[in-house]
């Protein structure tokens, strides 16, 4: 089976078509700034092999379904074609944001899933509408050919009602749906089953605390399989301290910055999403960049640092209560997968809970899934790489099945 | 050395007698809605003893300073007095809820500290005023005798910049003071060290969960005697779930509410203080009401406990993290001290942090320390009542030695 997934943004579409009986990408890109004066689109075939074929185009792409429409013409073109006809594609996986209480597990597009997408919108304006416009330009393009919408909210549809309500009043969970949903769910399923693997044991068997941490970063208590609990919250803004967002505060503090500032709610919000997180602390979101300013001598990049490795361990702890008892923890993502200080510093005086991690195992870049706890560790630490795109092929192929 | 204490709010005055050579609490009272049509004075001398003599008044009290006046004339007063002059008094401490970064230990009031109390106004609108204008009363009835301000945010002065610094972009912490500042300060502090004495330690030697849960909630890290973390936060709305207060949520919900229920953020602000925690639950926000109510099967009840008991739990095992090792959890405050069904909900399933409770030993009230851990419990866990009054007064003593 050859399965397409798709990851539809306001203005970008990411996309990826793999092959489920090697699991091998076959092709992977983006297309960006479309309706912008210069649109741009990426594209390799056969991407980190020998055989990898790059192309790049600049040029204006009016909308999803020309950039779709251009990407499907490299797939199956000469130059750097993978497939000779569209219809060898068997499935399409859609990245769907927020499913909201209506989407508990993956499932096979028509029309009412459409609708109960639409219907969500209005918790994810910025996501949802998007999500359905990749899905709409593939049944235009891919007639009779099965759209499947995997949803970030999925994984945490498991958690119990005291983990996912707040603490308002009730009505407002009925009338205005406001309550936990937890996104990256993808990739917390996926390094849960897949750190599993790993140890040799079944997803059920274990409890597990991942630590996806990306531009956006969120973290989930993993139970016998089942998320329990998850930092995000009704927004992806809620949670620990990201590369822009706040996170968790006081929520006072968006009364009184609007009141001392002089600014509407909608400016509060925007400055807890794009002005906090590390770079409101030392002006820098990447954690590269922060590690280098720190090597510089930075003492606002350190703070950042130190900041954004606390809140994090406290969430691991907080999750170990949840729990009661902890089998591994996993990293993943960008900083999760590739920064070992920040993992050493998130580590550092957890052995209390048990947590001991190896320096030397925890050093550097593997590239795969490996252990960086200590042999007396009673809990295992993992990095491993993340894959959504490979989690949503696998769930189009489960449901087709 | 007689110390009397005063707390005094917006429209009520809490005062306390207390003899500080014994501890023994000579006076102790509330005058309650001043400035409204009929105002009450409630006045016990030698209270909880067989010599108590209380007396109760119900009249126009037209500000704190009649009120004060009257509880000073039943205090040298031949029906219940305990002294025959207000020079007897030899300090008179003051409760002052946000001493800001200007306070970091409790301070004789001059001038200089009436005017830092008054620049804090701003961060605790509905308390600083008022705190002011009982130690300006204090002042106009007891020419000459000490006053000493204590601060709910001193204990918490010592938590370091990463835990008590937002995520925000840093200049929000210069120009407006947005920080974790903490509240129950007096409280955590109190039985921090109580539980010391109660273990034959001295606190510079254990670290300690203080978990202050009365009508406000509050949690407290507490390493070798200085608190590192706090669940409060700039205002007392932060943190676990409390009676009206919904504590920490995602803070784009702020927003949203405001957006769909066309409310002001002051309105949302109201909301989440007054018409949240438990009471946004389940309607209650007593939670001897919420006992009785879950015995009689109203689920909502059930769900407002477990939430209550999850999140106290949640930050119990992050200030296991932050603290590396924990050798004590402290309950205190009116649930806290009073409630074995929330202490018993809230320490079920952590012996995986070492806390073992034992069931036998939690059940019921004793009014004063005491453990309710198993012998085999890692974790020492007691309840032992609050005494904020008290720890004020030994602070007078103290600096005025």
């Amino acid at each position: 089976m050859k399965v397409l997934v798709i990851n539809a943004g306001s203005s970008s579409l990411k996309y990826q078509l793999l092959n489920m009986e090697t699991e091998a990408v076959m092709v992977n890109g983006i297309v960006e700034r479309i309706g912008e004066e210069v649109g741009s689109l990426t594209y390799k075939a056969n991407p980190d092999t020998d055989a990898e074929k790059k192309i790049v185009k600049k040029e204006p792409i009016a909308d999803h379904k020309v950039g779709m429409h251009m990407v499907l013409d490299l797939i199956t073109g000469e130059e750097a074609g993978v497939i000779s006809d569209p219809k060898e594609i068997d499935a399409i996986g859609h990245r769907v944001v927020q499913g909201g209480e209506a989407f508990t597990s993956a499932c096979i597009v028509d029309d009412s899933v459409k609708a109960a997408i639409a219907d969500n919108n209005p918790l994810a304006p910025l996501h949802n509408p998007a999500n359905l416009m990749g899905i709409d330009v593939a049944e235009e393009l891919f007639p009779g050919t099965p759209n499947v919408a995997v949803f970030d909210t999925e994984f945490h549809s498991s958690m119990p009602e005291k983990a996912f309500l707040y603490a308002l009043p009730y009505d407002l969970y009925k009338e205005l749906r406001i309550r936990r949903y937890g996104f990256h769910g993808t990739s917390h399923k996926y390094v849960s089953r897949k750190v599993a693997e790993c140890m040799g044991k079944k997803p059920e068997e274990i409890n597990v605390v991942t630590v996806h941490l990306g531009n956006g970063c969120s973290m989930a208590a993993v139970e016998k399989g089942k998320c329990v609990d998850t930092s995000m919250g009704m927004t992806p803004l809620a949670g620990v301290m990201m590369g822009t967002r706040s996170g968790d505060i006081d929520p006072a503090i968006v009364a009184y910055i609007a009141e001392n500032k002089n600014m509407s709610v909608a400016e509060v919000d925007t400055l807890l999403n794009k002005q906090s997180g590390l770079k409101g602390i030392c002006q820098l979101n990447d954690m590269r960049d922060i590690h280098a300013a720190v090597d510089e001598g930075n003492e606002k990049a350190k703070l950042a640092v130190d900041m954004f490795a606390y809140r994090v361990k406290k969430t691991i702890g907080a999750y170990a209560a949840v729990l009661g008892n902890v089998d591994a923890i996993v990293f993943t993502a960008g900083i999760g997968e590739n920064d070992d200080i920040a993992r050493a510093e998130i580590c550092q005086n957890l052995s209390g809970l048990g947590i001991e991690m190896d320096m030397d195992k925890n050093a550097g870049r593997k590239g795969e899934p490996h252990a960086v706890h200590t042999d007396a560790s009673k809990v295992q630490v993992w990095v491993i790489p993340t894959n959504e795109e490979l989690q949503i092929a696998q769930e189009a192929v489960e449901l087709l099945k």
